[in-house]
């Protein structure tokens, strides 16, 4: 048994710290022009990142990245949640996020898809979600007909982010309406395929924007089917652990800042003659941060650790989901309330954090379709 | 024993409700402007309140107004939280909000400051807190010194709401330093007096804007001093019984909308196959919205009852801020989370509800302030 | 609008509490022998209770009693339950505890049971629960079919309180199996029918003692039947709103007596060089106890006097019976973590509070159940 | 990194919980006689443990034990507490239970008091606690004072365990009763010497029993002090880490049974039609016990693992504590309410293990002493 993060991650948590610390934090207040990063501070920060060789870190070796696992990668995300210099959901600055479908790609779509993206050629979104179907892939209701030599798409996205920027899609629809989630296939779309179009684009209250995108009659070509048909699950949820990890990460990373401003702020800040760190009701909060934080911080590695070595039970999943996020969500209300008035200033980013990590809690799977899958597998092993 | 609304309560309240549903709700996503009404929507509105009666509510008849009592504007205000159609922290439509001190002006001052607000020609804003006196008013350092027929006004203030609209301050300055909150007394302030400025200007997550003003050897004439010197304590407390009861309410309209809203989307949202009301997560979360709502509401209306009766005692205060501001902001949140990804959208008023209630918890004395102050009382009065 | 306790209200109060203060709290160490009073000391107490008029208090006038309504007996059962001298769940001493079904009797029926009951000569329980129906009364097995001029009944109830001691049974079984709650009856079983025997004793954890019954071929005459056949629902829920009245008003009591100790033990104690009334950690559990108290008590009295009204909504019992008896534990729990390791001894009534006040929580309905059945009545009318 | 139980550790684990399994759980409802092992089943179970090797676990090489660390102890104290078989506070079954302080003995003492212990032919009682020194050592009023070639110890000690059947103590008394816990000094006092007695017996919810001793005039000789004058605060702190994570593992052992109790009771349980773990109450239940136990029982076994190490910091030993006593409580709790009414019941163990771990949140540093002290860590390297 051994606790201890392997020297080489211990190093690369340092030193994405210290960039955080030394580069992010200190122009986090005025880093974003709306939903984006500035353009010149993203150039900076993306050339910074490449000099510092963290550059495509998840991507797979063979494909130029760095091949670093789901371990190595939550000591990343967390590190990097702990400022709001950077867009709530991407993009970040080391590197295009490439989610794993497009490693799936056959060797021609590899060359027209993924190969853009990761030279920064192309840009991408991923549209599976719908007005009726949500955490609830069976009740998708886009259509893909084949018809002659390629498929006819018709439906409605909704709640797809970067789809303004995107060049295509990754698309999930029904090629079989009868079946299910069994019957969905996923496809490549470009954007300007005739019959795609943004209906509505909707802010959130985290500062970043999603599309609705409605396809009519769009035809696109049999050879944009991603692996065959009804593999549109199995593909989309290849995902699913490093979505639920990465979330877990960020509640983990804004409970570690939360943590470190509220001590600050309650050493600092005196009333009735004393500084707030004298009281039990703050201390109190700060010793329930600290302890949420170091038990899911914990599981957390375990859950990458048991997931790279390909051990991973499907439960631990959601466990990790649920604890990190909800942990993190409860340091940054604390947080505010222990900054007061100035907790609620858009001077101090305390306010932004608390927004951001109130959308951990539903955002790749609400706290309470998690809880109940849980349980199922629970009564399914104990009982 | 008698728990029902006097009738006229009951009739007000249902004009108001019909109002805000009819004429503040279907406009509310636009309504605003920063961090005010848009013009042409305010005078619109001011002068439906007008035609309905709705005007000067609380202003004692002997100035002109309603002269209701706590008890009506405990439930006024709570109609009026159901929508964020009108700024968060004012002003509102029913003709301007006049603070209690304002009442207890001089005949020669109440013809220069009160009559012109009354009038609506007038704004005003008032000025306590200071960045080292937030609960605490023992910490105030403005300074106000008798120089001549007149006073030198030194210091900063800091989270003064409305400050750039206003005419003039109602501004709380230590007359004799070493006596704590005894030597404290309370001014009108013309904001175009030499030596006031606006130092800094902040906006709120939940959309106002606060102001720092510096004043710095501010000369004002000593008739310009509200009754005695070291009544500035006594006058700055005539509004925390009606802020504490003012934040209580809002936080029962934010729960009662809420609870109108989840219920609704729970009803019409299917997913898995189901409505969300058939889940007994979703059922829990609104069972308990509905009964702390009616717990809360219940108590607000006898606080109230008894401050205007006079038998009000302090705890009680405490007690109605605390507990509805916490309701409230309990059912913002589980109303978000069964919105799920809808309720992060800026298109719908869920989320700056949550926004806005999250504040209710902080301004007019924190919880931990006010939690901290009740255990006194009761020990005080039961150990 | 009057929060006034009605004045004989508050009379009545004053002299049960008195009662309780100088009689039975003083004893209440040492009180119960087993599951009931030591037999002195409840020839004592009910010989006090009969002096001092507190006697039969929610029997009807025309039966003989004080005819008192729910409010007054909620403000009665709430001062009671700041005692842990009687037992948990009766019997009394304010006279024989007579179910709402009694008074529905025939007269022949009165002339045999109730009367007896009401002069002290009978004794009675009510067996409604069985192994598979305890929150859900459509899973009743107990079967009594109709033969010749009278039934024979065949079945098992659960966790029946007093059968020890009774004389007879109000019993609910199925006339008509097929119909579920529609198709039950209520009958007079006398304990000493052959074929009715006490198959299992079981204690609990407050101390009392609940049985399991079996009724092999128990023939009972007709004239035993309680009204007709198909009103066994309706007569047995004649007690529902009187009994979560009953465990809300014991949860206020516990809540109440909670907060007394806590309060005078944390002032007197004290550690690291100060009473425990300094910590803010002690203010906050203090505070609270307070404000759920007055909370759900103003709310307690509000359904009881609906009741007495007769404009009782039935979502207003769930209410009641989940947030009194919720706070009544929380009381508790809070009471004892304060008084620390003298919270876990048996020479103090804090963890006799504890338990019982755990209970409430369960009986007469579980959380869960009264949750569900609030939510539906919400959706109902709100959504 | 490695999150895996060593091999040898999973074997005692196994091998722990299959003796748990098939000889204390059969039996637990009726081994106990008062607050102790019925004699017969006691010797039979001690032979049982001597057979499988399970004997004098923690006790070191040199002493004759198996020398098993911290983190092999916390998985065995954590299965133990599966079941209510054992006394609550101890003795064991698995030898005589040594703290640490006996082995710090010199050669003299050794052969008096910690190897008569060891063969099973002498108990101690560990004598520090006293009605005003609870958490606070620096309270401790018990005298001893230098005379001639003896000490002379006048005081009272409160809640000691198995003073009843011990033959010797473990006192702190103070030396030098001015310096505070710097003038404590620890002594082996036989319960024989003239002036020790038992003034009190207390049984506690959990069904143990606590003495009230008095020293009055106690003559010790000079070499039954431990150490040197002065040592008493270092020496009765080296039993501190360890029983905070006994504590702790208790927690999770109540959890564990909890959660298996539950999870069996929830999917046979039928109520409304349907099994109770179809519902999503029962569910989110179940799914929290699952993960809070899971992320309890990893940073358990973190610590653990550290103490044996040598690098556990201080404030990881409160997290520990604060976190697995709140979560085998949670877990009790919820446990019960599950099982409804039966769950009160004395036939089954669920209500016993919820008396249980709720003191497990007050002995050995109550959650708020543990939390405060935490939280003081916390802001000396974090602030």
């Amino acid at each position: 048994m051994d606790f201890a993060l392997p020297e080489e991650l211990r190093q690369l948590q340092e030193m994405v710290r210290r960039f955080v610390d030394r580069e992010l934090i200190p122009i986090e207040m005025e880093a974003m022009d709306g939903p984006d990063l500035k353009p010149e501070i993203r150039l900076h920060l993306e050339a910074r990142a490449r000099e510092l060789g963290l550059w495509l870190l998840d991507v797979p070796e063979e494909h130029g990245g760095m091949g670093l696992g789901l371990l190595g990668m939550t000591v990343v995300w967390q590190e990097l949640a702990r400022t709001i210099a950077l867009p709530p959901r991407g993009p970040g600055i080391f590197g295009p996020e490439v989610r794993a479908v497009l490693f799936r790609l056959d060797a021609a779509q590899r060359a027209r898809y993924l190969d853009p993206v990761l030279r920064g050629e192309k840009r991408t979104a991923f549209a599976q979600t719908e007005p009726d179907a949500g955490a609830d892939p069976g009740m998708i209701r886009t259509r893909a007909e084949r018809q002659g030599d390629g498929y006819v798409i018709n439906g409605t996205k909704r709640f797809i982010s970067h789809a303004e920027r995107a060049d295509f899609l990754q698309l999930v629809a029904a090629t079989e309406p009868g079946l299910g989630t069994r019957g969905l296939s996923m496809f490549l779309v470009d954007m300007d395929t005739p019959g795609v179009s943004i209906a509505r684009r909707s802010g959130t209250m985290m500062g970043d924007v999603t599309c609705e995108l409605v396809l009519e009659n769009v035809r696109i070509p049999a050879e944009n089917l991603i692996g065959k048909e009804g593999d549109g699950m199995r593909l989309s949820q290849s995902w699913l652990t490093s979505g639920r990890l990465y979330q877990a990460a960020r509640g983990l990373g804004v409970a570690q800042r939360c943590l470190e401003m509220a001590t600050r702020y309650a050493r600092d800040r005196v009333t009735f003659g004393s500084p707030l760190s004298d009281r039990q009701a703050i201390q109190f909060m700060i010793a329930d941060m600290f302890t949420e934080h170091a038990l899911g911080q914990l599981n957390a590695y375990r859950t990458a650790w048991k997931a790279d070595q390909g051990t991973l039970e499907r439960h631990e999943s959601y466990m990790v989901k649920v604890s990190c996020t909800e942990l993190g969500f409860k340091a940054a209300d604390r947080c505010l309330q222990i900054h007061g008035g100035s907790g609620l200033s858009l001077d101090l980013p305390v306010q932004k954090m608390w927004r951001d990590a109130r959308s951990f809690m539903i955002t790749e799977g609400a706290t309470e379709v998690m809880r109940v899958a849980l349980a199922r597998e629970i009564f399914r092993s104990l009982a």
